[in-house]
């Protein structure tokens, strides 16, 4: 193997040592009192449990799928080490999202202890534990591939270097789809999960029972804590894992089919490998004075974000300088990447955070009612689309001519990749970011629960309104990687097809492509339809367990009686366990009968169409749920009446209704369309085989 | 001239000729009480001076566009005149509106007054009236579209045949655009007027005072009825006459195109002078007997449009065999078309109508309050956009390549514009059952506000719940024909470019397109946040002023003093004028923006974003909204509770959320799309000159 190649296992060994590491800091930190333990001990054995559960279904499903591969694979249809990297990209996400998981139960309550002291011990506590998440998701991708790189380049040993580039690259891209499987189970599942415990609550709790969120008589309260860990986390986990190895191994393909020689194709392992190290440094760059104030917090982890994207812009310079001096110009969708996703942040900020007009106008159009809080979120979710838009089409440009598209088409594409895993490289303070969320939602449970003094709530509640935002960021910068990276798989999927022999007509006006767009562009609806619809469900039967312990447990609302915790957890487990099957396996289903029907010309357009509306949509959704979660907490603050006025009871409408839209269909829309790209790569072969049209 | 030609102005003298008869019979009918006729009168008044001040901003954006266009046309930009076919274009537009309001302002008190005898009397009335506007869209249509034939003809008479023919269709291609354009202004401008009303009557009326819906004691109930007229009906009527020309011409440019000659060229035409008579027939179907319930209401109205749709399919096959019987198969894209209408018809039914589960549902979630029936009604319509799709994708594919598109794709593109002909062919009874429900809403208001029994009221209610379904089933039929007239108008600009000597590069891997198909696709999204925000922010004003008039007016909620409901008008009329002007600009701004920034290819890109984008969008707000309206109305019959229990007023929170999506945003978006269209392609020689990407 090239002797450079080691780049990449020293970057995971980095960022898995850096996870440890803050993992054991974290540690070190009390858990408080033996309440806060108590509780702690409730939540992280029913996260366990869920997704013990959730594992075991997957891997039945998991099974199903590796057997039609190796069939697939016998008949020559497939690399024959597919159904295997189908395995362990299942199998280290899940392990991803387990990891961050595990962290982040263990942190929430030496957050709400830490936030005793002050707002900056919690950050730095909630933020280690979202660390370990994002350091671990980034160390796990570089390992696995490097280890397939390994075992592939020997075992095709005896083949010629072209060759054996060709099976290497062709059997890394059908990686992704393991990933990508189980991260949509995770996301999916976990999302149901987390909603219908979170809506549930609400909507007992607050609305009929007038109690507050996070109130220890609630008997939902415990599994919508699980829920913030098992959906938001784990979840989060697998599918940004998938993100990450996706674009690595989509524009590894293109670089070997833009004819670059093995430097050009191990590039994207090497920046992310240099990402690994501008984001260890960006980590320490999140601090601040001990009495901080939310504006200060939140400058201080912009600081470790942009921090790592400057000192990745300087050290990829650097990395390409010397790599490949004569491709210098590949640098540049490098630096349009990071750039991108600093501006999905900062307009995702915009919209969601309450130090700006979009989220304050949903605070004050409660004063109407619920209807139109819901009109103005869902016009604020909307408009905010527009910038994000605006800045991948400016990525997609540079990344295509900045490195010479006009001249060679292939040399433009792996621009729009590179790009991809430019803006992907700096993940692991940029997950960080992100899962920090919902260890600090928790730590908010945690005090609440734990009875301890209201400056101590008041603290995470700042730290909460932060992590909303950041997560609203992280959905932000996931979906606007996972648009480049699509497209970067879309590329990748024609050129699987030009192997075969098979050229396409991918003009719009070929009706196969028309209506491909027009089934892609109505699948986002469809799938989000079924998981809002899930949620709803799920969180009925909640309801109805709350009403029934209310109405039973005698001097439970008083206080004297202790809930039935386990069987709201229960009844979140069985239903999301349902709910998830089938918009999962429509991921799986809809391109192969697609290909079938319409031929790989309508698959691409299948694709198109559901990358181009559901970023829109995942868009949207996002924004206008993270705003509408932000608006309550505005009105929380005081602000326009204060919790209990009207105004306030409009507010909460608006996060309910925003719940599942932030961490259930939003967040899983990114995920959908991968999979589906992915499946249209991996049965590229079967398809052509049996397609109506070619 | 071609002889056979005069089947045309034949047409339009039929369309016209019926809708006079219609009006008559309309006449005869008494307008009910003293009060009933002061009623009538003030919304008349209202209506007719909300369309002054409308008109007369259009008239001088149109004066503006108008001098661009002609300076286009001296730069040999444009054929010479486009100008004056955008002014009438516009001018007949209008007027279809204008007719069709006139005649429902003139028909809901008949409508009320004839529910005291019985339900088909009532429905007899409302459905006539319906009727005018139906066939005075058409006839205006064909007329204007005949006269263009004839004045062009005679004008170009020195040139040789297909030169001749080139400059006609050319010509009329762009026609389009002034009919769009007023059409969008129309539907825009009236649909937040009557959503503002209608919102700020229900939020202060039925949630703050506790008191019905148009009650006379509600200052914003004049309003709301003025409303349901000037958007539901003017802005309907000039939406369809749009789309009926932009269907026809687009056919006639892509006939040419194909190479056939006089015959082919005026074949949808002929078609649509069929459809008037096949509509004639289906109108004397509409009966019942005398005391029918609600289903059968619907079963009557039914039979009329299935009838006109199996007459229009044997008087067309014939008119086919006739005139060409050497291209018979271009028969199947009519039959195609007209199912594709009855399917969306039927989903849409299925979706909206309380008698099926969907609507239900959205009753059942009112249990548990407002966000659930938010939840479950996103579900709802986003779930309902399957169907519609499917039945598109299937028209397209079978209008494609049943009249021969694998060997021609000329013939395929023809064949799908014919496709669009053919769904359109029975707009006159499509559209009655449409304009019908605003005047059964407005009859409801009638009875409600002059003191009618309650029995009365029972029956408008029941023409109201069906009028919900109608119009929601008018709204998916308008965005499905304008998905199949777009993709025709895409072909059209193509081959536009072609004359000017350019070919495009329509792959969807062009960076161009796919950047084109992002931003279409976000358009939808920028565009309904901009039209819903405008009815919240009216609603706004107008909730204030009925509170001040609450407060400020003594004796008014005893019932004993009159509220000043020329005020609401006024503010209602204020602000959408001021409200229309930028979503409308939007729709002409970014193409040609689009088009200079990213040339002809990221046109065809937008273009086909925003088409699949907003088909989705689009059906998903008109179904969501209409399922809304009529679980309320379900409710309210009684069931889970009836009015006034907490599951009602949930409900309502449904129905005002559903207002702006069903008759502000959802049915702009399919304007939104053809305007944009006949825009790039009014604009293409000028995009061509200034173009940075060719």
């Amino acid at each position: 193997m090239f002797p450079l190649f080691w780049i990449a296992p020293a970057g995971s060994f980095f960022a898995l040592f850096f996870a440890f590491v803050l993992s054991r800091t974290t540690k070190r930190f009390d858990e408080g009192t033996d309440s806060m333990r108590q509780i702690a001990q409730a939540i992280r054995e029913g996260a366990r449990a869920y997704l013990k559960r959730q594992y075991r279904l997957v891997v039945i499903i998991f099974g199903i799928v590796f057997v039609l591969l190796l069939v697939l694979s016998l008949y020559k249809l497939l690399p024959t080490f597919v159904p295997f990297t189908f395995l362990t990209g299942g199998f280290f996400s899940a392990l991803s999202g387990f990891i961050g998981m595990t962290q982040a139960t263990n942190s929430s309550a030496r957050t709400a202890n830490a936030a005793q002291t002050s707002l900056n011990s919690a950050l730095r506590v909630a933020f280690g534990a979202g660390g370990v998440m994002g350091f671990t998701v980034v160390g796990l991708s570089l390992f696995d591939l490097s280890a397939w790189m390994l075992i592939l380049n020997w075992y095709y040993g005896s083949l010629p270097m072209q060759e054996r580039l060709l099976v290497i690259t062709q059997t890394l891209i059908c990686y992704g789809m393991g990933a990508s499987f189980q991260a949509l189970f995770a996301r999916v599942g976990g999302g149901i999960f987390t909603k219908a415990a979170d809506v549930g609550a609400d909507l007992v709790g607050k609305v009929e029972a007038d109690i507050p969120e996070d109130d220890p008589r609630n008997p939902a309260t415990i599994a919508d804590n699980v829920g913030d860990n098992v959906g938001d986390v784990a979840g989060m986990g697998a599918d940004l894992y998938e993100s990450y190895v996706g674009s690595i191994v989509a524009a590894m393909a293109l670089a070997f089919a833009a004819g670059f020689d093995i430097r050009g194709i191990l590039l994207p392992m090497f920046l992310a490998a240099t990402g690994v190290v501008a984001s260890i440094i960006g980590t320490f760059l999140v601090r601040t004075r001990e009495e901080a104030t939310q504006r200060e917090l939140l400058l201080a982890i912009r600081k470790g974000v942009w921090g790592a994207g400057i000192f990745m812009a300087g050290l990829s310079a650097l990395l390409i300088y010397v790599l490949m001096p004569e491709n210098f110009n590949f640098y540049w969708p490098i630096l349009i990447g990071l750039a991108c996703g600093m501006i999905i942040g900062f307009s995702t900020e915009f919209t969601t955070s309450d130090n700006y007009q979009p989220t304050r106008s949903i605070a004050q159009a409660a004063q109407t009612g619920p209807a139109t809080v819901i009109l103005e979120g869902l016009s604020v979710g909307m408009l905010s689309t527009i910038v994000p838009v605006i800045a991948v089409a400016l990525a997609i440009i540079a990344g295509y001519y900045l490195p010479g598209g006009a001249q060679n088409p292939q040399y433009g594409l792996l621009g729009v990749a590179v790009a991809a895993v430019g803006m992907l490289s700096t993940l692991c303070i940029t997950l960080a970011t992100d899962a920090y969320g919902p260890v600090a939602d928790n730590a908010g449970g945690s005090a609440e629960m734990a009875g301890l003094p209201k400056d101590v709530r008041k603290r995470t509640d700042a730290l909460d309104a932060i992590g909303n935002t950041t997560a609203a960021t992280g959905k932000g910068f996931a979906i606007g990687s996972a648009a480049l990276t699509v497209m970067a798989l879309i590329a990748a999927y024609r050129s699987q097809l030009l192997i075969f022999g098979m050229d396409l007509d991918l003009r719009v006006s070929n009706p196969q492509v028309i209506i491909g767009l027009f089934i892609g562009a109505m699948m986002p609806f469809a799938f989000c339809s079924l998981t809002i619809r899930a949620v709803s469900r799920a969180a009925g039967l909640i309801v109805l367990e709350v009403r029934r312990q209310f109405r039973e447990i005698k001097g439970l609302l008083e206080g004297t009686a202790r809930p039935d915790y386990a069987e709201a957890v229960n009844i979140c487990t069985g239903a999301a366990q349902k709910e998830m099957v089938i918009p999962s396996l429509m991921a799986i289903i809809v391109p192969i009968v697609i290909g079938i029907l319409l031929g790989p010309n309508g698959v691409v357009g299948l694709l198109v169409g559901a990358l181009v509306a559901g970023f829109v949509v995942a868009l949207m959704m996002a924004n206008a749920g993270g705003a509408w979660d932000n608006a309550k907490k505005y009105i929380e603050k005081g602000e326009l009446g204060g919790k209990g006025s009207p105004q306030h009871k409009a507010a909460v409408v608006g996060d309910t209704v925003g719940d599942p839209f932030k961490d259930t269909a939003g967040p899983s829309l990114n995920i959908l369309i991968k999979l589906m790209s992915t499946v249209s790569i991996v049965f590229a072969g079967f398809i052509l085989h049996f397609a109506l049209f070619k």
